[in-house]
């Protein structure tokens, strides 16, 4: 399969190309930069020096518009509607990892995003967290990526959500990401000095633009509106996002109960680790991979079940599950190309 | 003054030495360490080199009995409440930095800790936290120096529990420790490279020893009994605590009023930095201070308020605040050799 | 291919785990463990939940004596030589990743590490590093696996030595390794709070272990007898090792001309990247991967050359080269299951 | 004393406010940052939120050219010669921490930073390292504040230079920079994922504009003059410089006669602590200080010296020495506000 990366100078770009190189299926002929057109790719990512001899069209580039099978977009926001009509017009297959087909809601969209350039195709868009809705994904052939956080949120909620155990007005979402999430662009609040030693929360009291995109999925999961606390932390980490996950019950629910309600949710999922009774997922422990790890506790003294997730926010929250969907449209193996062990330590 | 510093081989006795080194008002006389007796300072702490000619002591030694008129005590659970009454009964002014003696009820100490070896001394025991019992503290000669996740977590939530704002059975706290929280003692776990890059929860489910403590100091500010979820989790960072904590509130509480009442609250203190509506705490920001600093939000979708508290967990966690207690029983004024200005980066 | 591991509870026998995991040619039947025997390799290695079944064995479990047909020596030096002789007299391959067989000179050996309890065997061991010696470990049965940091000095010097235009006298190396070269054995000077943001030379004025290693290699490539002056570093990362060396000129060598001589050394070498001018090797390019960095300048000024060597001290250091070394003595494509790609970041 | 900061807002000019806060001499009175201009200090600096009520001012303020009696330059070179003039006519005591004043020689200025705009005023400038020039210092009103690396290295050969006992063509420095070094401007090779894990040397083959510093003060030094390799290297710290340098012996000195004459180079002084022999400096050690830590070692294999020099680059590398400077100029003990306590973890 012929494999087009738009936006392949950032973090989720070349975690893109990493997969990609190795993938047994898959040829990467074009990727994208608008400040590294015309040079090879390892100007921008000097880890590939000798493994591919690529260099780096820009977008409008006539050889772009016609060599791809699957087409990435890991653009920003804004930019991907720009580029994502011309293929999905021209019948190829389009993966999207940027936020701009992930809220079926226009208006929600608007408030959250400014204004969308492609309304029309919202409706064509297909919501990938495969666990949650493979079925839907096989027959797509434009997929909206999920976010980050979301994966790690909704991955971490849904056999929960599945239950009649919670009160679900209560979710309290407490998450901390690695700096790759905020990408590869100069700015200060990312640099070295800025981050190393560090720790913050940030977009405190339900400002930030992944809300919506977790609360639209959980109000699908359970068919009822949900609305959720939800805080952001930058961690002084390159990779990986945790969330901690706080639920109030609204029955006595073991911890043994929760453990065998995830397991058999999870049971046929490849990517999904669901830990023992008194492990805790760890950041090193899924780095460089497509697992999500989620780990459980009840805490009988308050009546809450604390659900811990942990995913590399690079690989099943941007381009390992991005790999994942493209496996499922294109009718391969979904762990084709992502049977990745986790780089410890 | 002459002070001694029991267990100053650790990171807690180095951070001691390293304010009282400077502090104008206070000699340290000695210092004990088993597993360094006899040894310079510099053979545990290179970083004093030329900045103290002590040598460790054993904890036995006869110059240790005789010599200090304010004694320190950073020892391990368990280890501080057979050196403490000594001192004590001596009429010695005590500062201990363990948990001994910060719970009052002797059966909730055992019930963490294990068994109690001097149970006679708890009710002597002052709790520090100066911004909250200093009239206490003051006339006092035996301080029980509060655990680090406790002081971030009761001063970040006292001005909250003085108003009648909230529904005091919703309170849930996400806490995040840098890696000497965990001691200096040589174990797996605090291995470089079993923290770098990694990040994860541990003591799920209100099993942290600080939960009873922390309860204490609740119950004790609103006088009825308070339980909390409390969830701690292990940065890859060397100090420092942040402590997210998310409140229900009864009524549509807007961030200026909790700014106000915080501000209030806390006005005459030199410690506690309440921070303008927008901008959150950073480790960073408080690193090798005495400071507690506070961000507010509250999320008025789901009407919850949300307080950010970070601390240094050795210096307002532990030696820092230890010293406030000392220059409080001495009566020195407070901020005496703590006047330090945080390093960034 | 069934393979052993022993000492399968450390850094390097984890990274002999995740890479065999993913072998197509090998299959994992036993990994040893005195601290962990009888519990799942996810106690010790929880990035490995669900990724193998194996348990623990002990040293001495009789499953060990007779399954495998490659047995992988991820030990102590002292312990090595205690277990490799036992498979090497039943045939079975053994390739030792400890220093106990490197040193053909056992007056040598015994001066830097102590006594050896397996003379005899160390005229049958092959020093493998295949780049420089493959003829010889093809048909060899017994490898002693090269070290780290002479792995990483080796390789930089060769190309170099095999000319004449340097004073071969005048070799300085400046190495930085990554804390998984001090193990996982629990000592206070690898905990996190002791690394992070330090830096420090450690064995300074030629006391490191690896010195003879080094100069016994660059005195089989030349045939003539070389010393070095090595220092080794200790660097705040969890990987890599970075070697600066740099050589006096005798003749007015351009650095054009020292990057024909090193393409052309490797040119046939698949772990070895030579870079283009300007560009410098770095510890984040060939993380997680076989490969060897090196880059090439020239000071005109002083007419030294330098040379910058960069590897990941646990697989090429390590848990790579050992497998590169099973490649060949099992008659398998040298690259197989060593396709690895940077992580990055 | 009345004090101005130029470029107060990068990680120098943040370090001198810290520094200048706490000392007891000295009150800044105005502090200047083109971008944040009109802002509240703690705007670019959240750290010193309650500790100044300074506004930054733009570089044109009229405030700025009258009020202070010291103004330092925080500045980009270049920008600094545009600068400094005004006020050193003015008859204020100028510290430019820039590298525009450091070299006497005009020629070797423009070789290496391009064209001067202020060639008259540089013979006016007294490089400041007060450890070997005190007493031009003393009378001076205009110093050129050294580099970071140029200092580590200066005053780790000095001792050395001193004596007959090296072959001075032979110097090699290695010197390895935490990324405060880089500035705090964005720019993609100082985001925290490029930096964090990696570790490479940088201007490799004589290309720092570093050298010609060292080798002007190596060679005022000596009377002769000298030539240097030297590579700089770029560590995922944040603060902190330390370099180590070979020199060959011309006749076979121990390391004791080098601890001595090194000692006694430096026996009063109170910013050099020469370690004992077998110590070796760490950059945590010396973290937040003005202290310059120097180790010692021989190889006799090689016949070479091994010395190792730390400093932290902020301070000792930058604001400190600044200070220190500005305390000789202006009559105060030279360690005034500046008796700082290395803060370790």
């Amino acid at each position: 399969m012929k494999i087009g990366v738009f936006g392949a100078s950032g973090y989720t770009g070349l975690e893109l190309l990493r997969l990609l190189i190795r993938h047994p299926k898959a040829e990467v002929v074009f990727a994208t930069s608008r400040r590294f057109a015309g040079q090879p790719v390892y100007a921008a990512h000097p880890s590939l020096i000798n493994l591919t001899d690529l260099k780096f069209l820009d977008a409008s580039a006539t050889e772009v518009a016609q060599s791809a099978e699957v087409v990435f977009l890991a653009l920003p926001h804004g930019i991907s509607m720009e580029i994502a009509p011309t293929f999905h017009k021209a019948g190829r297959k389009v993966i999207d990892l940027s936020a701009d087909f992930r809220l079926a809601d226009l208006a929600v969209y608007e408030k959250w995003y400014g204004r969308h350039k492609a309304p029309d195709m919202i409706a064509d868009a297909i919501y990938g967290i495969p666990e949650l809705w493979r079925d839907q994904i096989k027959g797509a052939r434009f997929i909206a990526n999920p976010g980050c956080y979301p994966t790690s949120v909704i991955l971490g909620l849904a056999p929960l959500l599945a239950t009649d155990w919670i009160d679900r007005s209560s979710i309290v979402v407490d998450s901390k990401s690695g700096t790759s999430g905020a990408g590869r662009e100069p700015q200060m609040g990312s640099l070295f000095c800025e981050v190393d030693e560090g720790f913050k929360a940030y977009k405190i009291g339900g400002q930030h633009r992944h809300i919506p995109e977790m609360e639209q999925a959980l109000t699908k999961l359970t068919g009822e509106s949900l609305t959720i606390s939800f805080t952001p932390h930058l961690l002084p980490v390159s990779r990986g996002i945790l969330s901690t996950i706080y639920v109030n019950m609204i029955r006595p629910i073991k911890v043994d109960d929760l453990l065998v309600a995830y397991e058999k949710f999870y049971q046929h999922e490849a990517f999904v680790r669901v830990y023992p009774k008194g492990l805790s997922p760890n950041l090193l422990c899924i780095r460089g991979t497509n697992y999500c790890d989620i780990g459980l506790a009840v805490d009988i003294r308050t009546n809450r079940a604390i659900i811990v997730s942990a995913i590399d926010n690079l690989v099943k929250g941007a381009a390992g599950q991005a790999i994942q969907n493209m496996n499922l449209i294109c009718g391969l193996p979904e762990e084709t190309g992502l049977e990745l062990v986790p780089l410890f330590p």
